[in-house]
């Protein structure tokens, strides 16, 4: 059997069908051009659905369940209660997608949490089901998946382990609070600890990189560091151990199977990786367990989330 | 239908036969008299179970199962792991209850997690699925209960949200980490902060408060604070802030129906909680939700555990 799942961005519209084996078959997107009415945008949300369903070779009587990941908080009854970035506000996104589909069985659900199911049942989680999956991207996001289900909390608003004071009174955090993991360990985080580093060394090759690349970026830090600049060594460390300290904190309250870790800064690969596993290693509360969580790089990329929207129809109804 | 709670705590062993309203019908304790053999002390837990079902005119014949918490690590096979102040080490605590006691259907359970059972089926969470227990205590312990069920984690250690660190390089934590949640929230962490207070502060009625009850205590800086106590007051708003913190990051991760603290600073009750409560509603993230997590205070007391311990077979079992 197949189901659609389906990732409406801030940016794109993507729709793939992907099979029983959690495997895209076929896909299409389109433009998301917010802010436009839900209408609009539900509209192409369909029509690139049929277009992916199209170039699988099938038609919508082979779909068995539709789901979709969009960014802001989701009810129980599939509606978007408020998506600040697509200016959308109690939008039935359940019921629009039912009536211009003509599929019976539809989920809607937060992207970061379709992506965290992704990875979990078909990414580098290999069905784990106590599972969570962290984004170091513009901010820190995060789903938690316990006993195999996501962790939506009363409102639907869990899983923002992003949003986890890590620093009391420190740096500010957009969501309001002061020292959120997220102001520490995204990628918006280590470009501001890395202009900080700049300006208080004015002969780092963080200068000369930066130039070069027309910008200070995520990756500034950890390329001076490869050139063994010693600001460039502190800025990393530095943000390393700040990602380590909300991964352990997780460790410690869940005890997942794995935490995966995904978003850009991952592509620096072990050099990110390695050290993030020896700080868990070394403070997790569970130093005696014979069992411990394994802290892995994310596997699926963006797929995750179209993946873990088709799969949305599994794991809603087991 | 009655079940068999065992509460075996560092001071006291306490069995409680509890009926199928999760009420209390008899109770034997004896003391733990910690450090001996497990043999030793499994014996006397046998004996005041068997103690408590005569004082409720049973036999062993009506217990339909029987559950006991304990401090340290218990793994899925009802083994005690380690138990660092009973000083056990894989100490076979489920098998060990069914040759004393003669009923099959034993459940051995961490202690706090077993607390937090009980506040979520029997007492303030009146049965609310998804429920955190925070206990502020010579520590900060937890219990995380995720759609009725008891968060263990891969490897049976989780939900100690003690020990997530609040502040990055903060207060050393016994568990080697700094800046953990339970060396800012504890009441131990309390009384440090008392005394730091004290001496930068000598005219404070803090210093006559101690010597009136012969130490300091987590009540000094509260009563200063009822006196009109400058010095007192920044203790308590600086420590309900530590407690906020840790609460809100849990909101933020989980989003349960309840959070309920307990621990001997809860009896403070509203000059706690008030403050506690506004932190919490000021800071989540979940600003625009319609339903919120709820921020009470305990309500069984030391029971908790006992009648926790006796709900195990109901839980493990749905």
């Amino acid at each position: 059997m197949y189901s659609i799942g389906i990732d409406l961005g801030g940016t794109n519209i993507v729709s793939a069908v992907v099979n029983d084996k959690y495997e895209i078959v076929a896909s299409a997107k389109t433009p998301t051009n917010s802010p436009r009415s839900a209408q609009e945008i539900f509209d192409d949300i369909a029509r690139v659905s049929f277009e992916a369903v199209e170039k699988a070779g099938l038609t919508m009587k082979d779909i068995e369940s539709v789901g979709m990941g969009t960014p802001g908080t989701v009810n129980g009854e599939g509606v978007i209660e408020f998506a600040n970035n697509l200016v959308f506000n109690n939008v039935p996104a359940k019921q629009m997608l039912i009536d211009r589909l003509g599929v019976e069985k539809v989920y809607i659900e937060n992207d970061a949490n379709c992506a965290a199911l992704g990875e979990a049942y078909a990414g580098v989680g290999n069905g784990a089901k106590d599972f969570v999956a962290v984004t170091l991207g513009t901010g820190v996001g995060s789903g938690v998946i316990v006993d195999g289900k996501i962790v939506n909390g009363v409102n639907f608003a869990g899983g923002e382990c992003g949003h986890m004071v890590i620093m009391v009174d420190g740096e500010q955090c957009t969501c309001g609070r002061k020292g959120c993991w997220e102001a520490y360990a995204s990628a918006t985080a280590l470009i501001r600890q890395t202009k900080e580093a700049m300006e208080e060394n004015p002969d780092s090759v963080m200068h000369q990189l930066a130039a070069e690349e027309g910008k200070v970026s995520g990756r500034t830090a950890f390329d001076a560091m490869r050139k063994g600049d010693i600001a460039g060594i502190k800025v990393v460390d530095q943000y390393i151990k700040y990602v380590a300290c909300g991964l352990i904190n997780l460790v410690n309250a869940l005890q997942p199977e794995i935490i995966c870790v995904g978003g850009g800064i991952c592509n620096e690969g072990d050099t990110l990786m390695k050290p993030l596993q020896r700080f868990v290693q070394a403070e997790r509360y569970s130093i005696y367990s014979k069992i411990q969580t394994k802290i892995v790089k994310a596997q699926l990329g963006n797929d995750a989330g179209v993946i873990g929207a088709a799969i949305l129809g599994k794991v809603k109804e087991d």
